[in-house]
């Protein structure tokens, strides 16, 4: 980038960051109901400003089909009115959940008399990085204005217009409750360095959320200063146990990898202890197959389904292991034990959701508390990891990292706290 | 650094990491009593070995002194009988506290009748990062242990043979105790390029804590690919407001500042509203040089100390109001209003220790929820930003990031959670 440009660039995103911290010190000593108001006045402008939001979304669509994008990208950039009505009834349910900010977490009463409370504050301002999905925005935007948060929101360039047209709607709503409109800043400059400016901000971001596919990810954790919660990349398994139910076995693997592949918490690998593996693989691929599943097994299993007759299925190679498909593809393993089952998750796994199946209760046991991952499942389908389905109410994604937060996060994991500690002159000796 | 050497250094950081990673996957499952047998040993172990320790620290204290560095450094990093005992008091202590793994932090009945568990968990590998003192070792190992993380340990050149006499030590504890020894790994190798390797472990390192002066934080905290918490710069006020109880203000500055003004939560600044600032800041600044304090004032109490005869006050720069001095050195400022002071806090602030002294309930609840920082005071001394002084039982560094931990960090800040989830073969509808 050339150097006069940068500066301004530095400058625009300097200045997103000044407002968005301004706003964010009203926002920390705002009531619940200032921001339920907020969140409500939202939803309406939203409605209220329905044409032009329509109007700018054909817009990015039809910019996206001449560039020839593929019709699922284009599908997630479309919105409708019934798309923007789910987008209203986010913010509304939002609304309706508890507020977790000046929840008292913890009282401590100090010998000398010094009263120490911990309560949750809000983060500050939460950076989110996107890309092509519009309704990111006003999810991002409600959860943050739900935990006092301001937000700096720096979507894709597909979706730049619906973007711009959504974040109006979102002021106008904003100044009609009376929170400062400056709680959400939206960066239009989609050049890649505003990003890296967003991410480096140390100091004037609290934290930095990506949401997106790997490529995005990967680059935010490796280049961010400020603290950043990584999200999402799943590469999930399912092992059924030598002692497992194989008819619990057939709908936990069915509905893990086929019932919306394309998402973080679907199935990527399968693998089978070898004592079942004789029997049910001939059974359960067939089955995969006919709703459209490719598999790619192991040496082991491409042997025992050749010898069953079944066709159509290919060799899986090293990088198999390590791949999220997000799509009707799934690697196939035969492995010698439990042991083994967990080696493989250790090696190749993101520490998302992993799944065992299997009626014994020491199996469970022991592939639950040793497997390393955000969601361990006993018997159940890798897809429940979701903040709605974990009873949150809102999601503002999927951690996969260690600090801070694990797993699905809602409102209280956009949150921190601080000890408030009262004395009457208490010195330490 | 020349590339065959960086290419040998980076096998060398690998192969800690990988061993650390494997002692990580038996720490996570093994039992509290374990632990705590791990603990008592190595204890154990550095009174066995307290000679060799001793003979070695006695070679890092002597090269230290050669190289001409000051004496507060050399009391840093000196070990006798008497620092060993305390350090064995330390793991014992830590042996003696509620072990967080396994702590249920909540439990989700879904619809569906899965049980949803989020179960505390330890982090898995956390590299420290530091500098002098040899008993940070001890420290973070014993913590590390008790909550079922291995260790990988950087510590400074100055105390490199300590830290080896130490670990061996530590080894053979864990070694009796029938933890896997390589629980702790300690990194012999003092160049620069070790410290860049580690904070660079994606996926082998869970989580970096930096231990030491401003300028390695800043350093870890700015390069840091892994999550990292930033710890212990404070550059900490004592706001004195108009409505301030004068006698408490006075403990709690003279406290504050003097009791052991080279940690961070010693106070660094003294804000004095104007309305009492003419009457107090010639009482209280002759008290405080008497006690040793050199003052740095604003404008405003420069000619205020001056009409009262009070000798030997510098005039502040606008550095003063950003500096952490570390030493009986303090900079005082006369503010207009609450608003005022709450401003220079939240401009020169590190989100540490921040203390009111009022008896004004109004002022108080404005000050403790306005002000950002880690602990706020409302009449008590900054200095009891202290783990211990919290009741944790122990503390390995004082947070002033807002992701995960913020303020004192004890075992819990030390953990992560997973969410185990029991079905009878549910799936997503």
């Amino acid at each position: 980038m050339e150097s006069g440009r940068h500066a301004e660039l530095e400058t625009y995103i300097a200045d997103k960051l000044k407002h968005a911290r301004r706003a964010s010190r009203a926002l920390v000593v705002a009531s619940t109901s200032l921001k339920n108001e907020a969140l409500q006045q939202m939803a309406e402008a939203l409605w209220d400003g329905r044409e032009e939001i329509l109007a700018a979304n054909q817009q990015d669509v039809r910019a996206s089909e001449m560039a020839g994008q593929p019709p699922s990208r284009i599908d997630r950039l479309m919105l409708d009115e019934h798309r923007i009505r789910q987008m209203m009834d986010g913010l509304v349910q939002v609304a309706q959940l508890d507020d977790p900010v000046g929840e008292r977490l913890d009282a401590i009463l100090h010998p000398n008399g010094m009263r120490i409370e911990k309560v949750r504050v809000p983060m500050g301002v939460i950076a989110m990085i996107y890309e092509s999905r519009p309704n990111v925005t006003v999810d991002a935007v409600g959860l943050c204005i739900k935990t006092g948060n301001a937000a700096v929101l720096r979507g894709g360039r597909e979706a730049l217009r619906s973007n711009i047209a959504l974040v109006r709607a979102l002021h106008q709503g904003l100044e009609a409750s009376g929170v400062p409109s400056e709680a959400i800043q939206f960066v239009e400059r989609v050049e890649r360095e505003s990003v890296d400016l967003l991410i480096t901000a140390v100091g004037l971001v609290d934290l930095v959320i990506p949401r997106g596919g790997s490529g995005l990810i990967e680059r935010v954790v490796r280049h961010a200063q400020v603290p950043v919660i990584e999200t999402g990349v799943g590469n999930c398994h399912v092992y059924v146990d030598t002692a497992a139910d194989l008819a619990k076995a057939r709908e936990i693997i069915t509905n893990a990898k086929t019932q919306r592949p394309s998402v973080c918490n679907a199935a990527e690998t399968l693998l089978v202890h070898k004592s079942v593996a004789g029997a049910w693989l001939p059974e359960i691929v067939p089955h995969l197959a006919q709703l459209g599943v490719q598999v790619r097994g192991c040496e082991q299993s491409l042997a025992i389904l050749q010898d069953a007759g079944c066709r159509n299925v290919l060799a899986a190679t090293d990088e198999d292991w390590s791949t999220e498909y997000l799509d009707l593809v799934l690697a196939v393993k035969v492995v010698d034990s439990l042991d083994a089952a967990i080696e493989h998750i250790t090696e190749y796994g993101t520490l998302h959701s992993e799944v065992i199946v299997t009626e014994s209760e020491e199996a469970a046991v022991d592939f639950l508390s040793r497997v390393d991952a955000a969601v361990v499942y006993h018997n159940a389908s890798s897809r429940f990891t979701d903040g709605f389905e974990f009873g949150f109410g809102a999601e503002i994604g999927i951690s996969t990292q260690k600090l801070h937060a694990r797993g699905p996060m809602g409102l209280r994991e956009m949150t921190s706290y601080k000890y408030i500690v009262r004395g009457d002159g208490q010195v330490r000796g």
